[in-house]
């Protein structure tokens, strides 16, 4: 990779490159979906190898785009996310591991049944084709993506942000390394060389179908603007603005434990809780929910009724409960029942995760029946919503839409299929 | 229904009318997805009384919208789509029975597991939404339509043919009585009361947010119209240009069976075998299949072998590999083997239907793998690419794109799913 960091000049030439560089990740599209698992596992571990191998390479890069990003002055915040560490490279490693651990999903037979005349139909998972990852400003979401695409059998086209382009470009190294290790195509797993910014709205475009598929990783501005623009399916979500409903018939130690864990286990993730909603039916516990949050060093931002247990609470704007903190705070207010807190989550909710405390099994039932969202789980944590979690070994990323792939994306959801058929002469009558 | 014949007046107003169908539909679509299948079969044996004893009703909205269809000096292929007969709505009225008793796809557990901190994880069928049908003169299409999306729990705004719009009318008139019957909302079948083509553009437009998928169903160009302009996912194929290849090892009296039907059984199907491919080294297998064909009346176009074998045989342009007759025609050439046979497919097929005949299971296997279609059939023919063939009771189309639904599309294909998750309390560590 001899690529100069500079923008290449010109739109123009920006879209010839680009369309080049689709037409070279179908080509390597067609390979890829009919390897042999041996081989893609070949690649992981070559993969992995050159990672752990090239670990100072990658360290020298990334504290290039660093020293570049503190001299703009970029936000600690932004800065954390940028900088690697050899523990962090070894995260990566483990990560490009578990996924060579993970059962391969293609050429697996779904289903398959016999016709009244003989026929056998089987349906079988097969690749996507390419699929376009833009991520920001976490350099090891290429590994990330770009070892879950090679385990799915697709091609993927890697855009990171302009600020890790360098850190990036020397994990790309690695892949490409474990590519031409096992014989597969270098263009199946491909960085766009360009730091110019046009890039983005080329993949959005869908480059005259060489992308099949846009996975946004990064800020709510990022996945809004893909889902915005982008003419090809996008698996994303826009905003995780999770609840949690406590039920009269809740055991009040458990709710504690899970209200706690949902919101405070980590505030940064997707899956963390933004909204307490209690049953105005279970008005002993709302006092000790409140006071555990508050306890624990959450801002809590509540209703009339919320705000009459304890002085610390702030009042509730219209907005807090559209909002996604991510951050030590949450909305909370009371609710007539369950059927209350669906009409909440209905009018506020993102479709992401949401989960019920209750012992009565049929209130449960209907709120994970009602309650239109990607994961609904009673009796557990919202920050249960993760593809490691859900034992998918790995995922790249949650979406909240119905299309395709919904919840945690891993390898099955990168897969569409195909109807195989075997006859032995049969004709329509 | 009241509404009248004529066209709203101006495109804002009509975009109030489609914007309220749409936020209406929504609200319908949430009752219609809790709705148990009893109530919904409860609907589908009305709809299908009010078909049989509303056939007079039908036949004279039908004779009206012919009239005028015959004065406009329309085709009489046109004519033929857009005419209903008794016959023809006992086989809508059928076709509705079969729906009622397909398997109800909602709630299905397609797969469970348990994870180690004993939570257990569902995987469940959910309805997809709120689903635009856009089709053209059939109107037998929004009784078809209408209740496969009735069936999997989705609300659909149905968009007919300006010409069939009468019938259109008196169709839904039978599909609304059902619903009433069954205490569902009317809502849930809704169909476009304007012949105002402008609906069309707004319905692409996904009415923000209004339509979750749109399902055409119609000619060519209002396909590659939809394809192009939607801004929502569509369920589509643009063509059918399906290959039938003849290998070496093929018997050679299956082989003409094959050939026979996948051409001629019905010619203006999509699953229409369009493209014949024989082996070089089944060049004795080649004058009987082409002489088979033009015996049959059907047109051959060969390259420059094929027209050696007759006569009658026409010469082949380049644009013939890329010809969706549907028509007693067919292109045919000879290729090298397999590979080249999977390759001319690569560069010429439509990712419909194409069938391998072989003997040789291992040449069939490299087929099945290689073709990326969404049926491949091995010694069957490609008139077997349809949902009834399938064993799906009934289809809204067949799709040839790889994003959710794929081949057939029946209605366990319109629905989505959610996570269902059961714990004890578990945290997330």
């Amino acid at each position: 990779m001899t690529v100069p960091l500079k923008a290449i000049d010109g739109n123009a030439d920006l879209e010839a490159l680009m369309t080049d560089l689709a037409v070279k990740a179908r080509a390597a599209a067609r390979v890829l979906a009919l390897a042999p698992p041996e081989q893609k596992n070949r690649a992981l571990a070559a993969i992995e190898r050159a990672t752990r191998a090239n670990a100072p390479a990658i360290l020298a890069a990334n504290a290039e785009d660093v020293a570049e990003a503190r001299a703009a002055g970029i936000t600690s915040a932004f800065l954390d996310r940028l900088t690697l560490t050899p523990a962090r490279i070894d995260g990566m490693a483990d990560g490009v591991a578990t996924v060579r651990e993970i059962a391969d999903p293609i050429g697996t037979v779904t289903e398959s049944w016999r016709r009244p005349n003989g026929m056998t139909i089987e349906r079988v998972r097969v690749p996507l084709g390419v699929i376009g990852v833009i991520f920001e400003s976490r350099p090891n979401v290429a590994a990330d993506a770009g070892v879950l695409c090679l385990k799915s059998g697709n091609a993927v086209i890697l855009r990171g942000g302009s600020d890790s382009f360098r850190s990036c470009r020397a994990i790309h190294d690695c892949l490409v390394q474990g590519l031409r290790e096992a014989g597969l195509p270098e263009a199946a797993i491909t960085l766009v060389p360009t730091r110019d910014r046009t890039a983005v709205g080329l993949m959005l475009s869908g480059l005259n179908g060489g992308i099949d598929v846009i996975v946004p990783r990064g800020g709510k501005s990022l996945v809004a603007r893909v889902e915005a623009e982008a003419r090809v399916p996008v698996f994303a979500h826009l905003e995780g603005v999770n609840h949690v409903y406590v039920d009269a018939s809740a055991d009040l130690d458990m709710a504690k434990s899970i209200v706690l864990n949902a919101k405070m286990r980590r505030t940064g993730v997707c899956g963390a809780a933004e909204t307490l909603l209690v049953d105005r039916a279970a008005a002993t516990s709302l006092k000790p929910l409140v006071e555990m949050l508050l306890d624990a060093g959450c801002e809590v931002r509540g209703d009339d009724a919320v705000q009459k247990v304890d002085a610390r609470v702030k009042p509730a704007s219209d907005e807090d409960w559209d909002t996604e903190y991510l951050d030590a705070v949450i909305a909370a207010r009371v609710v007539d029942g369950v059927d209350d807190a669906i009409a909440h989550i209905h009018d506020h909710g993102s479709h992401h995760t949401d989960s019920i405390v209750a012992e009565n099994a049929r209130t449960a039932e209907k709120f994970l029946s009602e309650v239109d969202s990607a994961i609904v789980l009673h009796n557990a944590s919202t920050q249960f919503a993760d593809g490691g979690e859900f034992g998918f070994g790995a995922e790249i990323g949650i979406a909240t839409g119905k299309f395709h792939a919904r919840g945690p994306v891993g390898a099955e959801q990168l897969t569409s299929f195909k109807y195989r058929v075997h006859g032995t002469g049969q004709t329509r009558p």
